[in-house]
């Protein structure tokens, strides 16, 4: 296949004009001048969702899997990670063994959010289950991504056997200090779980996880819903951090593109109002926000280059959990996202 | 005279040896190859403090004004901006008609912090006189610095008397959200006091003063005590202001340089153990920090450059203020600090 007069976006050769000819995999791209109509990114990751459309990740079966992956394609998502909540290993096995199943373009592997927590900063995730390492582990092939707090007991024991298994720790849910999160990261974690939410705020005298990312280079997640970050944090990250650490992600719950109403996340019930989701005490549960909303707010907001908007959207979330993709080049996989100019999907390639 | 053999730092033209000739003021400096045994800085500026060895701003006489810039002379301090804490119009027409009438080559100015400023972040000021700006103001003359939190009633009214005046507001002691911030940035407010004490924390839905300070230039005094902030925060502010914002200061109360025990500021009771100071709830209440422990502590945690560090210890503070100082150059006043390699000072010139 051949589309031609585009302009291609990638996040390391970055905006030209040309055409690209792909089968699975692309196969050559031509670079010329022409008035290109639309836009060609690289497909989206998310890499933090917990639902889609009624569709509820630790309920799911191996057919809504496939579902919910076809549905979030026609948000540009071709990396779909679904993100589990905090359960007990009965509860996550069951949820693994019917993912594993589940065949589609866009399935790869899990994300596990906890159980491995900080209680003092569950969020919505559900206390009950939250809890130290205590030498168990289960099956990690379909698990990439774990979001766990430095701080609980058996953290480092946990983190090598992740290592040694390829499942990338992400920081989150913690109370951590800086020297907990300082030690985390010269021992190679470098990322966090939806950055600050559900983190100490930066102190003067403890200046934290916040600090840590200031100060150093982990990647982060962001929830581009203007709810979880007013503006003004989205580019104050946008500035402090640059646009190779920032990745975009939904942390969508199953609401999402249903009316308000009650749901269900990981046995909390979450009250939906004008879409946005909380727990009875006022506590913001996850998101309801569509891949490529959050993508437009990013690029309205920091008023980014569409290069920029490569990485933080596909490039970076794939670099960060140790995955090369995310890429408009020779041999890289044909997933890709046509987009008119005011960045509305025209359609999608995975 | 002459310096030969040195190693002189200007904030400007950085680092070099060579030979200085100065009376009152720099007549010529010659560069060359040379093992020099001392250091020589522009003298110090501190635009923050509000006593030293038993002498409290508000209760100085016209003899220890002098006493006080011949006291912290010794430390390389040769701008001296002594300042007042929040009282009233009559109490501050006394200091400053007492500061008037006392003459020293270190005292130009003095710094009223206070009374404009928010209740709920009155830290160790007297909640009494703190106050809106109702239209009457004190004689200005020899007012170059004001800490004012710009959402009190009556700011913008205040910020164009003062304006007129030369006299610089410094953002503290306040509660303002990012968007007020943004309104008196925007009207040239471009200076904060005691970065981030009595500042709200950053919050990802208000990202405040202090967001305000990372997004945008403002200029930052901060204390380098090592207690008001943590290293890792002295840190991560030399990291991501750099070194052309940053202004030290002491903060320094009249408990300094003496025994531990119990003071007055402002008509509170403070507390001072282990050289800490604090009121009775715990509220830090100043410092008892002198300016050459402050400059070799942020030289110490930061690592930065001598060229870095005469700017923060005095170019910076002057330039905040609108005063061209702080230089070692041809034409400057001779105003500079000799010091050994490990920054301890062997003669100040003044």
């Amino acid at each position: 296949m051949i589309i031609d007069n585009v302009l291609i976006v990638d996040p390391i050769d970055g905006e030209f004009t040309g055409s690209i000819e792909f089968e699975d995999k692309i196969l050559s791209i031509r670079k010329y001048d022409c008035t290109p109509k639309y836009v060609l990114m690289p497909g989206f990751a998310d890499t933090h969702t917990h639902g889609f459309m009624g569709i509820d990740c630790m309920q799911s079966t191996k057919e809504e899997f496939k579902q919910w992956a076809d549905l979030v394609e026609k948000e540009g998502v071709t990396y779909l990670f679904p993100t589990t909540v905090s359960a007990d290993f009965k509860m996550l096995e069951k949820v693994i063994k019917k993912f594993s199943s589940a065949k589609h373009s866009s399935l790869f592997y899990l994300h596990l959010e906890g159980p491995f927590i900080n209680k003092e900063r569950a969020g919505a995730q559900n206390k009950k289950y939250i809890t130290d390492f205590d030498g168990k582990i289960i099956d990690l092939e379909r698990i990439k991504i774990m979001t766990i707090a430095p701080e609980i007991k058996g953290f480092f024991e946990l983190l090598k056997i992740l290592k040694e298994n390829k499942v990338t720790v992400s920081i989150g849910h913690s109370n951590a200090t800086f020297d907990i999160f300082k030690k985390a990261y010269e021992a190679g974690v470098n990322r966090i779980t939806h950055f600050p939410n559900a983190l100490p705020q930066l102190h003067h005298r403890e200046i934290g996880i916040v600090g840590g990312v200031f100060l150093y280079k982990p990647f982060v997640e962001i929830i581009p819903d203007l709810i979880h970050l007013s503006q003004d944090f989205l580019r104050l990250v946008y500035k402090l951090l640059g646009p190779d650490r920032i990745i975009l992600v939904t942390d969508s719950i199953s609401a999402t593109g249903l009316k308000d109403g009650i749901y269900d996340l990981g046995g909390l019930l979450v009250k939906v109002k004008d879409g946005i989701a909380r727990l009875e005490d006022g506590t913001l549960a996850g998101s309801t926000l569509k891949y490529s909303d959050g993508l437009r707010n990013f690029k309205k907001v920091t008023n980014c280059s569409l290069k920029d908007l490569s990485k933080v959207s596909s490039y970076n979330a794939l670099k960060s959990v140790g995955i090369d993709g995310g890429r408009i080049k020779e041999g890289y996989p044909a997933k890709f996202v046509l987009l008119n100019q005011d960045l509305q999907i025209i359609k999608v390639y995975n």
